[in-house]
């Protein structure tokens, strides 16, 4: 039997979701958990796709198979029962064997909050901590030129190689509420690090180090020097993602 | 010369404010900064009152003497150089060497923060995670009899004694967020484990255990087993205190 697993988790506890060796990772207490369920048999979890050290998950999606008969509201139970407070199945439905948590996705949503406000210490792992203004109207502006498909080889990590960089940007938004930016982004898919140099991106021109019309060359560069600095995991979310 | 300071904590990361041996608190992180500044001489640092492990501060306020020549800005500064990214020095002021941060309260505000919504992961040590429904007019009825002066008793540990239990509630509001409710205490002193004491008998009464006006009988029977549970650390926040 194919599940589809609904999960949030506080990436700042995680060394990403990925399974490492010797690290506490997303994916490696999963597994543990879903081992113990599954009559001590390996069960190999895939998710609609990796978040980074530090990153927060809202809604993550993942499938598996166990060959177990049991309802998906007690698998639900049983995984919140083993697993650590910091990762929490919302859901589990049962699935046809053809439904494939990362090949089948249509889009996904990750939304960046940063604190222009005073320092929060409670909130140190969950918002980045710029603590100065920033032009909200310029980038709002910037943010128009990443609509739409673009190549985004500028905002992928360099060393990455032969892969195909073109990607589609459906909806993006900025809004405000007291000293929060909250920055949108949904597309067809990210690469690594793509949400997070668009961000630091973004941020550069809204402390004036760019124009907001440099977004649109920036993009025809190609190159990731051109682009703005990356920002900080912490305040990164994945927030939904869609079949 | 006196220094005056208001900062900020994540009471997830300590036990506790005050200093207890082999245990990392509050305070022995400040005066462990103090120290560095203060040529290696030791400085006692006088809280406004402690604050137990897990519960955090927004504005927790303190004085302590040294015998430095530095302006307050310099000292803030030097202070949030030093300390952990956990606890956040807000104000650095100088004040008359009359001024305790103790004896000095005015009045003291506390916050407690309940999700009545799905848990959530990320928020695990920052609100208290009930994830049910509460009947929220009960819970405001109930909170009009603990306005005003008071003998607490049945609101304090059973152990402590011989103490005057006589406090007085000068403000009090339960609003809903969302999926948050917040309760805001506002009063001339509270005892240990008050606050919490108080919010688990107002859940009590949100969740149809006992009556509103169950409250009013509480007091009067000056014991503690008649009050309800003891809520959870994590949802508390000392707000504000006033001088």
């Amino acid at each position: 039997m194919r599940f589809h697993i609904k999960f949030s988790y506080d990436g700042s506890k995680y060394f990403g979701y990925q399974k490492q060796p010797r690290k506490k990772t997303v994916q490696s207490e999963l597994q543990k958990a879903l081992k113990k369920i599954n009559d001590n048999k390996r069960v190999y979890v895939f998710a609609s796709g990796r978040t980074d050290a530090g990153v927060h998950a809202l809604n993550q999606h993942a499938h598996f198979d166990m060959k177990i008969n049991i309802k998906s509201e007690n698998l639900c139970r049983a995984l919140n029962s083993l697993l650590p407070g910091d990762i929490y199945i919302k859901e589990v439905k049962e699935v046809e064997e053809n439904f494939h948590a990362r090949f089948d996705v249509i889009k996904k949503e990750y939304i960046y909050i940063i604190n222009i406000g005073e320092y929060n210490p409670i909130e140190k792992d969950y918002v980045y901590q710029y603590n100065k203004n920033l032009d909200l109207d310029s980038m709002k502006d910037a943010l128009k030129y990443i609509k739409g498909e673009h190549n985004f080889k500028s905002f992928v990590k360099s060393e990455a190689k032969d892969i195909d960089y073109i990607r589609t940007i459906l909806d993006s938004s900025i809004t405000k509420t007291d000293d929060k930016i909250i920055i949108s982004l949904i597309g067809t898919g990210f690469m690594r690090y793509m949400v997070r140099n668009i961000v630091g991106t973004l941020i550069d021109i809204g402390e004036g180090k760019f124009e907001s019309s440099y977004m649109e060359k920036i993009l025809k560069y190609e190159d990731r020097k051109k682009a703005g600095k990356c920002a900080p995991a912490c305040g990164l979310y994945l927030k939904d993602v869609y079949y």
